[in-house]
């Protein structure tokens, strides 16, 4: 077993992964600018996240800087897109194509970060048969046709109207769906080897709104 | 000064902020099966997190339960709407009319949280003068001007490229806007005063990837 599949077997801590994609995203900042190497204190300037903390968060990563150099640019890039999963493309399908599922449908910059959304599914008979940014919408009636038909689909977006939340989520459960990216407000509950992914639009937009209002009668 | 404005002078920690969008979710599924009162210790079961944690949660907003009862529905879901900034229109300018900023464009869904996008910004000449979900779409040069034809607009939306990400934040903040709704995977600098509210929805993708890869191989 390689030093790299030993790594991926370490959970690596919830906010380290949300950190690394910042790293990257200066990374390849700092490569534009012509940059051929960078240190854990280079970004940690750019950013304001303590170097320590930095190289504390690669250390999950299988790369290794070299004293008084740094890492070298284009392969911590490189590392940092394939340990996160940005490069390998993981298929999904997405429940529920009103409007924030469509706008998803849309946006083809999630392509670029590993995810491909491969058909939708809804009860609208308005939208059945129809494609959004080619990419097909079925009933949901034919979803365990679909998961069989599409290969390797495991990941579930979820993008349905609360009251039908946990039931679609149980669906796709018993589909074979492993991971659920969920978009709604609500708290959905899935077995133990499942993934959940909460994405609240709604959530965020609360803290900024109260935070914005804070600021302005404090 | 009412009870509502002194708790809103109160700094809710934002883990409550994410959290009562669930109890909002859940409680209007609850009006829906036509219940008229719900208790901490029902919600609790529905969403699974500690009943002493969500009355604490609820606390921090102007509404007290009956014993034995619990709280009225309707005026839970009213109160908590209002607490959450959703029931007060938010005007808000998007920076970025790629394919993220095209989606976040056409999801009306956010308009139902307090959020309304009135006019877009971008520098490509195919996309200046266009409308998308009928926000028009100005070039970056007329933000200023459109700052001030525009009334009240304090949240910027941004959607660009990570190597314009700080320089078009630093526009944004000279401009006027409060609060910036950062969509890109770039930590953005800001001064004191300004809310950033982070939703990379890479970061997310990036947790679900690793935990997904973790359950597999384990």
């Amino acid at each position: 077993m390689s030093i790299r599949s030993r790594k991926d077997t370490d959970k690596v801590p919830e906010p380290t992964l949300r950190r690394l994609p910042w790293y990257l995203s200066n990374v390849k900042l700092m490569k534009e600018k012509g940059e051929h190497y960078v240190s854990s204190t280079q970004i940690s300037k750019e950013i304001n996240i303590d170097s320590s903390q930095i190289a504390k968060d690669l250390s999950y990563v299988n790369i290794s800087g070299r004293t008084r150099v740094g890492y070298d640019v284009d392969e911590l890039i490189n590392v940092l897109e394939s340990f996160l999963g940005f490069t390998n493309m993981h298929k999904a399908f997405l429940f529920g194509a009103g409007s924030l599922g469509q706008a998803l449908l849309g946006d083809s910059g999630l392509n670029h970060f590993g995810l491909e959304i491969v058909a939708a599914f809804d009860v609208n008979p308005d939208l059945i048969g129809k494609e959004i940014n080619h990419i097909p919408i079925f009933h949901i009636h034919s979803f365990e046709e679909k998961i069989k038909e599409y290969e390797a689909v495991n990941i579930g977006v979820l993008t349905v109207p609360i009251n039908i939340a946990q039931k679609v989520t149980d669906e796709m459960v018993a589909g074979g769906i492993k991971a659920v990216w969920n978009f709604t407000p609500f708290r959905i509950r899935v077995p133990e080897n499942i993934v959940v992914q909460n994405t609240s639009l709604y959530a965020h937009l609360a803290v900024m709104f109260n935070r914005l209002n804070f600021n302005q009668i404090k």
